[in-house]
């Protein structure tokens, strides 16, 4: 492993700052959608600040009570997993073996912290993957909910690039509803314009 | 105003819709320093998610107890002023009177917001900025350290470039000790190794 500052005798102080280092690949790692106004090709790191601040604008929408601080933190680390994963198009069929991948991910990159550090990330981390409690309920509607909003705002954007359907989107969004009804029925609306403007295929 | 969102009928979600497009901006705002691979000019989204992750995964270095949910929502949002202010270099002459055009910047952008919520951001913002209570003086430590480790992994950056010195460094960050002594402590050493490896150029 590389020692990037290798003047500090302290290994814990140390470690953490490797982590840092090395977390910071996020924002070379560029996701399939573009930013709203179709200038580039997001990167993880900005993913993961938009949804952050998302979470906390709309948090009056959760169905429940949610400790917002703790779905912050899980949206503001979510995707350290790809810094060696690389990121996985939703709508790919290697989705689901992409998540071994992840768990090796995740041991490699938390293993820079010492134990407690390392644990309190792995397990926020699994929280949010099993998407079982409700603020893993809450996190997971902004991770799909920007997506949607960018294939909106550049008029189709990855759905046409990729041929996915209306009922590809449906299926793969529609448990935002378990985090926020109100949003939901925002999503609904959003991918009925889509279908009438043209962005969206909808089967016969 | 642009309406992004037309097809919403309720003022209060549309307005926080169009919000969340407007500060996308922050991802085409370049800041002074490059990542920390040298690969880019960081920008201002990416620098908000590092500096929050900075703040979570270094909070047992805080001087006091801080409320880390307020630091953190303070970090995501410190920088969206800059939409229509731009980044302005922590050693340029024209620091001072940026924070007058900032002031408008923050009445125009939180401005989408209803009431209630754009007071809460406007006085997160004005919290942060006056630096007084733990919470900013906490968060203020991340805002300052990023761009001292970003010129550290790249072999003096900004300060060789624009002939930023050490006692210019030390005068514009040592009130990170207001907020955390232990990351004092490692900036201090920092910067002695920045001066050793000729990074960063020593008044005699
Ligand atoms: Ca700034």
């Amino acid at each position: 492993m590389n020692r990037n500052f290798d003047f500090v005798s302290d290994k814990r102080l140390e470690g953490q700052l490797d982590f840092i280092i090395e977390i910071d690949k996020l924002k070379n790692i560029a996701r399939k959608s573009m930013v709203f106004d179709g200038s580039h090709f997001e990167n993880d790191a900005e993913h993961s600040w938009t949804i952050s601040v998302l979470a906390i604008l709309l948090r009056e929408y959760a169905n429940f009570n949610v400790n917002i601080e703790k779905v912050i933190i899980m949206l503001l680390i979510h995707d350290i997993v790809e810094v060696y994963a690389g990121d996985t198009f939703l709508y790919s069929a290697k989705r689901s073996a992409a998540h071994i991948e992840e768990e090796k991910s995740a041991e490699k990159i938390f293993g820079f912290l010492e134990e407690d550090q390392k644990e309190y990330f792995l397990s926020l981390w699994k929280e949010f993957e099993e998407r079982k409690t409700n603020e893993a309920k809450f996190a997971t509607v902004f991770d799909r909910l920007e997506p949607l909003v960018q294939n909106y705002m550049t008029q189709g954007g990855t759905w046409k690039k990729y041929n996915v359907t209306y009922q590809m989107v449906i299926d793969k969004t529609s448990h935002i509803q378990e985090g926020s009804k109100e949003i939901w029925d925002f999503v609904k609306k959003l991918l009925q314009v889509c279908v009438e403007r043209g962005y969206l295929a909808k089967e016969e």
